[in-house]
C-alpha cells in the first residue's frame, strides 16, 4: 500500500460554465493554476452524461450505452431531455504524463431519482455545477501503468 | 467560470438529532454558528426522504413521487417502512438572501441496495446522521438568480 | 445535537493494495498511524462488494443478497464477473472500544451504470482504490451504544 502525506495549501470554490465539459473545464483550471495534488467534489446538473466502467477481465474501459440508460423511465419517455442531477462527484488530482490529471467518479440521478454511476468521462456537459477543490502541498503523486490492472495508478 | 479562494478555518464533526429534518437542522446550525462558507458531507440513515430534480426545460424543480419509489421492491413490500441509508450526501455552504444557505445533493439506498438520488429537500427526516463540516474563511460566496438557468447560482 | 470542533492536522493520499479488504486495510492503516479522528473518501473498483442496511424496526443490519444484485443485468449475464466501480465512498474516523473505527458508506456501479449502496462491510475486495484521508486534531470522538437506535453513535 502506497501513501503520501500532505498539508492543505488552499481551498477553491467555484461555478462551472454553462455548456462546459465537466472534466475538461476542471482539468484546464488545475493545469492553468498549477494545482498538482488535491481532492475535488462537484454537485450540480448535467445536460449529458458519459460514464466509464473498467472491465477487470478485459483490462479496458467500457461504456454504458444509451440502451442501458433507456431502462430509466425518464429517458424512455423523454428522449430529448437527457438531463441528470450530479448527486455525487468526487475524486483526486495528481500528475500523469507531466500534467495535472483528474480522476473523478460520479453518480447522477434522473427525474425519478434513479441513479447511474461510474468513471467520469469527457462528454459530460454542465447545466450548472459547483465545485470545491482542496489543494494540497507536498511531494507529487505521479501515475504510471500498473502491471496487474493495466490502469494508470500511483507509483512510488 | 467563477472561482474564489479560501483557507480552512476549522472542522466540525457532529451527530444530528433523531427525528430532525436533515436540511433544517444543518442550516440552523450554520446560521447560529456564523458559518457562511464551507463544505459538508453527511452519512447516516433517514426515516423519510424528499428529493428534488431540476427540470432543465421547465426551469423548475420536480419531485420523484412515491410511485416512483414504489418501483423499489422494498417500499412495495414494506410501505410502512420508508427507511433508507444516506449512502452519500455532500454539498456547500454559501450566502443566499443574507443567510447561510446549504446546497446538498444526496444518494440514499434501500434494503436491496438500490439507490435514489437528487437535490436534498426539506422533509428528509433523520434516524441517525453524522456530519463533517469544513468551515472556510475568505470572501463571501453569494447566490443570485442566474438568467440562463433560473437557478440561484453564485454571482461575482 | 452533538458537535465538536477540530483543526486539520494533515492529509494522506494513497493507493490501496490489490486484493485487500477495503475496510480492513484502511482501518489497520489508521490504527497503525494513530489516526483517531478524520474524514475519508475512496474511489476505485472492487472485485466483490458487501453492503449493509440498518433495519430501523428490527434494530439490526441486514444485507442485500446476491439475488438482489442479480436484478442488475450485469451480474445475471456475467455471474463470474462481480466487479463494480466505487462511484462514491465516504465517511469518518472516530474511536470505538478504544480503537480507530471507520464508518464508511458506499455507492458502487455496475457495467450498465446502475448503482447499489449502503454501509460498507468487511468482504469488499479491492481491484484498485485511491483514498484521501483528512486527519483532524482535537478532542476524541467516541462511540457508545445509543438507546434510541441501538447503533454505536457518538456520545458526549
Amino acid at each position: 500500500m502506497l501513501s503520501k502525506q500532505y498539508e492543505i495549501e488552499k481551498i477553491i470554490m467555484g461555478r462551472l460554465s454553462y455548456d462546459a465539459d465537466l472534466l475538461e473545464e476542471l482539468t484546464n483550471f488545475c493545469n492553468k493554476n498549477n494545482i498538482k495534488t488535491g481532492w475535488i467534489s462537484v454537485i450540480g446538473a448535467v445536460k449529458n452524461i458519459k460514464l466509464g466502467f473498467y472491465d477487470q477481465k478485459m483490462h479496458q474501459y467500457v461504456y454504458p450505452s444509451d440502451e442501458d440508460f433507456v431502462k430509466s423511465d425518464f429517458k424512455k419517455q423523454n428522449p430529448e431531455l437527457p438531463d441528470y442531477e450530479i448527486s455525487s462527484c468526487m475524486g483526486n488530482i495528481s500528475i500523469r504524463d507531466g500534467k495535472s490529471f483528474l480522476h473523478l467518479h460520479v453518480v447522477v440521478s434522473d427525474r425519478n431519482g434513479r441513479c447511474f454511476g461510474g468513471h467520469l468521462m469527457p462528454g459530460t456537459i454542465i447545466y450548472a455545477g459547483e465545485f470545491t477543490i482542496q489543494v494540497f502541498k507536498g511531494e507529487e503523486l505521479v501515475r504510471g501503468i500498473d502491471n496487474e490492472t493495466n490502469l494508470p495508478l500511483w507509483v512510488e
